[in-house]
């Protein structure tokens, strides 16, 4: 297995995390370094990335993300397992006045795989209260929040499974807390032309 | 420098390719399969991926591709430099109604990464007369064309600069025919809050 196919099979979605193993700011301006690298529309750079890894503004943060939609019985991480860090991707609105194509995906991903090489895993959370957490954190209007990267150092375990007719493309967790996510075969996603 | 940084400071975009190297269906399978092992928001995956490349689906693609809006006395590669290869990324309107958050930034850079780990380069292009290109090829209606990724190894070298009164953000091409690709610093794109 190549080291970039590695690096994505481990970099799963997470979302019980060793809370208290925390993630420096320095290793945070690393990984958005690799965004800061990464291809943009136009090459405007349009992204703008605000750091959290203290309790103060995590908490913050946690408290306008939702969690997991498929999974209609648990409320989100509990205290001890929720993320050590987050990276909050924005867009610039005096850069990009309307919406960018898709640079924020092309940023997270660059991040995630930065933070799974560096031994922690990550969440890209896009259900965000975001009126909330702007006026909580005082982040400017000029900035769109576009996406949360939640990350820590795993706390659960997390397995990719093919899509069956049980559960279809919904992941599950079973009853030794191991979570599944069925992933489409290759077969499936590839279109061959007629 | 981490193997991940490395790999994500050699993707550049790079639009000249040494045509005529090809690369097999075999590994355009594994770059795709990148991408499919990758996130998607609510683990829809409603991306479907078309390959081409051989010859005369290639010309019927490249036609139908604009090319580095700020070069603009530059008509795109000449034949010879033109991509070996392209995967198209379509949102399958059956699987995701709506449009989509942003899988298709998400899956262009896990399928870049690998071309770069096994040799290759690559540009994301956006600029597409979509509808002519759906009839050239028979692409179905319930695929919305988001992004063609070309492909092939660099004919080109690229180069990371810092961003400056003279060019902005616009790249450009020297008189040695390098391109230069400026690049907004860590401090300008990490926001502190106040």
């Amino acid at each position: 297995m190549s080291d970039i196919k590695e690096l994505i099979t481990k970099n799963r979605s997470v979302r019980r995390f060793k809370e208290y193993e925390s993630i420096s700011i320095g290793k945070l301006k690393q990984l958005i370094d690799l965004a800061r690298l990464s291809p943009s529309a136009a090459n405007k750079q349009p992204l703008k990335y605000i750091i959290s890894n203290g309790a103060e503004r995590n908490v913050k943060i946690f408290k306008h993300l939702a969690w997991a939609g498929y999974l209609t019985d648990w409320k989100g991480p509990a205290e001890g397992e929720r993320p050590a860090a987050y990276i909050i991707i924005c867009r610039d609105k005096s850069i990009a006045k309307e919406s960018i194509n898709c640079d924020h995906g092309i940023a997270a991903q660059s991040i995630l795989l930065g933070a799974v090489e560096s031994g922690y895993n990550g969440c890209i959370i896009a259900s965000i209260k975001r009126d909330d957490l702007r006026n909580d954190l005082g982040i400017p209007e000029e900035f769109d929040i576009l996406l949360i990267i939640a990350l820590g150092v795993a706390g659960e375990q997390v397995q990719i499974e093919p899509v069956d007719e049980e559960h279809g493309i919904k992941y599950w967790r079973d009853e030794t807390s191991i979570h599944h996510v069925p992933k489409r075969s290759l077969d499936e996603v590839i279109y061959e032309l007629k």
